[in-house]
């Protein structure tokens, strides 16, 4: 079964095999593989040691965010209190932007269209406006939507304006670039084990600048959470994990992380997902389907594509059809109109695609799904 | 290798094969696996749907402490602040009241010998000259010092005095006896995958009271470790994990309940770990060592054996020693005074201890222990 949800991702036998024995985490012949994939982690976000650490911690996704957050922001209502502005461009943002708040962060929004990237002038504008706003949270690749937004070209706006960044790489890291020394405005980097890294799920990384970390120490509101904490652990115990840690997940990641530099790193992986996207893409437009994202715009780790307007057209019908053909793809979107939803990461190629796209047509076929225009937002 | 560090703990192989897959959490045919898991763990904790749930956390113990804590207690300076008493009697009471005290909650602890039960006299009398406490935090299995403390006999009095109760039962649950039915005046019980369930780490638990939930509802501060929203998600979305689980991790727990209940449950595991336990420390004493809990008071999860006074005793030698001979320990003590300590838990037996304390022996006569008199506290 070849797992297109996009996250968790397909994974390679010799990844999972890792997870197959009993393992102690404070072991002294166990401790440099935390070490290691810090190391590693560290150099594939182009930190030094100097200004950057890599920190791990347990659970997912969103638990890194919230733990980014509390972080580097100080909480609304205290001295040095930051803001945070996160544009709201899909389902993703919207979960920082409640992260945030429900952590008693201050945070303004802003709406812009979901299917075109973040304009790094209008943020730019916002900023000017505003010189209570401290940070700028933004997500680089926004699973909900598909759509990639160029960190770069914010990260320069939110640099120019003296302001920090936040950056939800979970689903973008390890694929698309980012070098946090050539971004010096970026406190704190997110991503997990299960996304480009094609690892399994378990846990969370966050690459930040230790002067950050620093100035926020005691402001979290939260031990688990704190970043500050887990760096402390790792300086008076190199190689502990702070709590018990998903100790077999670990141990795979680092099985994950070799795979991924004998493949030649984050622009052969970004070239095969691109090469993923393509060919799923092309196959989409071929079957009379539209996608959600323009192709410009479209990044290379998920794609939607609009539910069919034919009434004959279900999702879980759809979803379960796939499956007996070997593809699990999600049961549910996160696009404001109906969508299904593609991943197109993980241990797969443009093989794999081409024969999902082919699935694709035998399912929608069998459905009878003729009219494949997009179902009106209504729907 | 045998883990008796004590957890992760030692597992069986047919529950490590069960992580040998990709899985998508919320395919159809997985997300049954999480229901059948919450409604086993209901059932041995004694909670009825009517009145109890069971939740699901990603991380460790202490995320789900942290998480118990601020969904049933509400933090200080709001309307309805409660207050928390917890007993000092060990280092993962300590965590307990950081964790709420970094969450903002208000703590009072009260000091303990940590070598007997908390007296439920001594508690009953502090609630009676605070009536600002609502809650008592209390650690059934202390792993710091291997001592049982008395949840029905705490809980009564906490009961009599119309307080509510969180209990860490993360070393205990599963093999000491618990019934939140016969406790109503338990919010919540926490427990995680990897201990006397004998499952791989990466998991918590909670099985909660939905009075109590609702009652505190919006208060977590954290989106996170919001337990009511976790429960509303299993509502709306029945089997369906809130964000990302480590979801292989989810599918060997469901074996190693089938194992934990094919064995006979709670009474069968306490019985084997007893049996463990009482191999060991009668070797201990027979190799003349010191057990840091007396007997009486000695559970059957972790036992701390004082640190001989001979200056040949260093730690980490005795245990590279072990590990050569197929045993792991913690290298490290969260007792106040030198020790060594040993799990009873997980998938061995008492030939396993038979084995181990053999081994001790052994490791001691090459160290040249001879002076197995405790350390004095100064050391």
């Amino acid at each position: 079964m070849k797992l297109l949800i996009p996250g968790p991702v397909t994974t390679r036998a010799e990844v999972r095999a890792a997870m197959a024995e009993d393992i102690a985490p404070w072991d002294n012949d166990f401790r440099p593989v935390l070490s290691d994939i810090r190391t590693r982690l560290l150099a594939i976000a182009g930190g030094l040691p100097e200004t950057h650490t890599a920190l791990a911690l347990q659970g997912c996704g969103h638990f890194i965010t919230e733990a980014a957050l509390r972080s580097f922001l100080a909480p609304a209502g205290e001295p040095g209190a930051g803001r945070i502005l996160i544009p709201a461009i899909g389902a993703y943002a919207d979960r920082m932007a409640r992260l945030a708040r429900e952590a008693g962060r201050d945070v303004v929004s802003m709406d812009l269209p979901d299917q075109i990237p973040v304009d790094p002038a209008a943020v730019a504008a916002v900023l000017a406006t505003d010189p209570a706003i401290s940070h700028v949270g933004m997500v680089y690749s926004e699973t909900g939507t598909g759509v990639i937004h160029d960190a770069a070209a914010i990260g320069a706006v939110v640099r120019a304006a003296g302001r920090r960044m936040i950056v939800d790489a979970v689903s973008a890291f390890g694929a698309l670039p980012l070098d946090v020394s050539a971004q010096p405005e970026i406190d704190a980097v997110m991503f997990t084990s299960n996304k480009c890294f094609e690892g399994l799920p378990g846990l969370g990384f966050a690459v930040c600048r230790l002067d950050g970390l620093e100035a926020n120490k005691g402001r979290a509101g939260s031990w688990s959470f704190d970043l500050q904490s887990i760096y402390e652990m790792g300086l008076r115990s190199p190689g502990s994990f702070r709590f018990t840690p998903p100790v077999q997940v670990l141990s795979a990641f680092r099985v994950a992380l070799d795979i991924y530099q004998a493949e030649g790193g984050q622009p052969a992986r970004l070239a095969r997902y691109r090469a993923n996207l393509d060919t799923l893409y092309d196959g989409i437009l071929r079957l009379g389907l539209s996608p959600y994202a323009p192709r410009a715009h479209q990044g290379p780790v998920v794609m939607n594509t609009h539910a069919p307007a034919d009434p004959a057209w279900n999702l879980q019908t759809f979803v379960d059809g796939l499956k007996r053909r070997g593809f699990l793809i999600s049961n549910f979107f996160n696009t404001p109109t109906p969508s299904f939803r593609v991943g197109c990461i993980g241990a797969i190629t443009p093989e794999d695609m081409r024969s999902f796209v082919d699935s694709v047509d035998a399912v929608l076929g069998e459905m009878q799904v003729r009219n494949r225009s997009p179902q009106p937002a209504a729907a």
